[in-house]
């Protein structure tokens, strides 16, 4: 599995607001980009940083994983994204070396990517996505 | 305040194997660099991964706040570092938005680097960290 760099790193935020007033205290700006992903009951705030995106994770619906995770252990960072070349030979690799995973095979991500999560439990229960083009 | 990239990811991990271990699975090698920061009772795997690296942090002594944090929230993302032209100048600029800051001017990071933690209350409970040089 060959890792290039830092695509992005997830946040949990409660709301719009806050994830637009920390933006304007870090970035001195508006999110470069806004998504909703309605797979994952969340709205994304999205900011360009060199090589990463900084993307603020906002509920849409209470049964969104973030609302659960902001729940448990309130807001903060959530995950960490990691640039592949291929996420189907990343999961190969990994499933042969006994890695459990969140997602067997890829599924669609923000802005067209191609993603997949480990499972926190191979991971010393770090959130660790894998993602495919831009 | 003008933020370049992101420096480093820091992760709170519990002992030495566990971190050499996710080294291994995320990286397929062992740390580029291994630092002990006495002042902040941690001992620090580095992995470079772009312009970012991964820092696995394991606490050296059970007053470390890297073992606070371990014994409250357990193991996991802990802190994200932006790179700045300027840690002196960040500070002063974000002083005067209002912004409590941990560290009111620069002390030293690791591997020579000045560095100043904001506040989490100023950041939506995100830790924050800004780093000039390396």
């Amino acid at each position: 599995m060959n890792i290039k760099h830092v695509e992005h790193i997830g946040i949990a935020m409660p709301s719009e607001e806050e994830s637009l007033q920390l933006g304007r205290l870090l970035f001195g700006r508006e999110p470069d980009t806004v998504e909703e992903v309605s797979s994952q009951k969340v709205k994304t705030y999205i900011y360009r940083v060199g090589q990463t995106k900084i993307e603020f994770l906002v509920p849409t619906s209470e049964d969104s994983t973030i609302a659960k995770f902001l729940s448990d252990r309130g807001q903060g960072l959530h995950h960490l994204a990691f640039a592949v070349d291929s996420v189907e030979e990343a999961i190969q690799e990994l499933k042969e070396k006994g890695v459990r995973m969140i997602d067997e095979s890829p599924r669609e991500g923000v802005e067209g990517t191609r993603i997949a999560f480990i499972h926190p439990k191979s991971t010393g229960r770090v959130l660790v996505e894998l993602v495919e083009g831009e």
